[in-house]
């Protein structure tokens, strides 16, 4: 069973370039001895907002931006359990890019490199002031096609 | 836009009895002053665990149980962005129940009954000594169907 | 033994007269089976919030207000092991008020009465341009009194 | 105004030789923009269990071991305020070494090297079944003094 995000498993996989690593912290963890299913979410804010900076998209310091990115939608498949300090690798690519908008992808791997869980989601350039999506700019697109 | 597991949205909405309340923490926004993105996830933590215990399914004081209830996927879709202090209706229900797995629905609403966010995800019964799905007992399909 | 901020424990759990309840979710306990140690301060902060609008200090709504209250310290002491699923009163007081600051005391009960932790912290008002302590009001010293 | 906890600050720093790094996540953020006050225990958390794999205490991966760690007392005090992104590096040391507890102190310095916030708590061995302390071997006394 693979998710519907994921067309060819092993071309799906060989595209991402670009990863973060993760410890999974105690507070993470949850009674019932596994990392809480909650917490991949935060584990995707990370390594999103690490990929953004990394294509060169955006610079968190400069506060006076006009443009914010807002996430429209996240999923993820839990297909391994993950437990206390354990090590991961959250790998993260840009799927599909829209006029505004582009869908995000996440795979993360243990240190046995065995896949644990996969995500995806769009996210969504919009306005900070209207709260209207705002199309990106040309550069903008090279960057995210990776160019 | 709607997500691709609502067929009829007035059907879908109609077929949620149940539901919990939750007040938006201060500690669950983020600097971009909207409830974080990863939180959802924990309020349908809640709603499902209080949605399992309403029905009957099962005791969580009886600690000895064998089985447990694992999450295999989640997912999210943001329509509206939520602030501190708000108050949320997180309504959920069971969609469809399988031999040893149930989608459940979640569907939350403001105090303006506008729906801010909708989600599901499928969660596996398993034998907590082995791991492998354990089949719902004939009792148990029927507390999920609402018998 | 207890805490250095509790010179009366008789007196000093009389004089609370306000308190939330907070029921411990799944995803705020740690693979101990407990309610984890970071959690405490989270159901401080919704207490204290509450206690502040409860005595009428401020308005949340308003947005524009030039004053904001901030953390100075924070401090748990923790006496009998807290579960999933728990129901607890979150006590909150303030003890001394000074020019610009206050102490905040808390004490949480189960549902057996029994404390399970207590706590303190000074909070400070603060002008958010300045960032500098701004002096309570005469009115707004009234109301920490509990006039 | 230091903490009761510094007796001189000049000395209390210089006994720190480990740390771990951290750096804020946006979850970790409040829409007051800061880190919201709750996430510096995390990071303690984190800080006190490295602390303790780093000196030998003891070995996560034996899940058999009767003796757990469980926190008594936890305090922070707030310094300076910590945005996104921020990398912190977290010192910690044992500081008084009891019979079966000992006191952990913990300094977060950010990339100017600033103090941002400083704390302590102890922590307590207790017997896993019977939740009683536990004293301290002589050879774990021993790796709590440094040696």
């Amino acid at each position: 069973m693979r998710a519907n995000y994921i067309e060819n498993p092993v071309e799906w996989e060989e595209e991402f370039t670009f990863h973060i690593e993760v410890k999974v912290r105690f507070s993470e963890t949850d009674m019932y001895g596994h990392l809480n299913n909650t917490i991949p979410f935060v584990y995707f804010e990370e390594a999103r907002i690490e990929y953004l900076k990394h294509i060169g998209y955006y610079n968190w310091s400069s506060s006076d931006s006009e443009k914010i990115i807002v996430v429209a939608d996240l999923q993820c498949d839990f297909l391994k359990q993950v437990y206390f300090d354990e090590l991961l690798k959250i790998y993260v690519k840009a799927a599909n890019v829209g006029t505004s908008s582009v869908d995000i992808h996440y795979l993360a791997k243990n240190e046995e490199s065995e896949t644990v869980f996969t995500g995806r989601g769009a996210v969504v350039q919009i306005n900070k002031s209207t709260g209207k999506g705002t199309p990106w700019t040309e550069k903008e697109k090279l960057l995210l096609h990776g160019n």
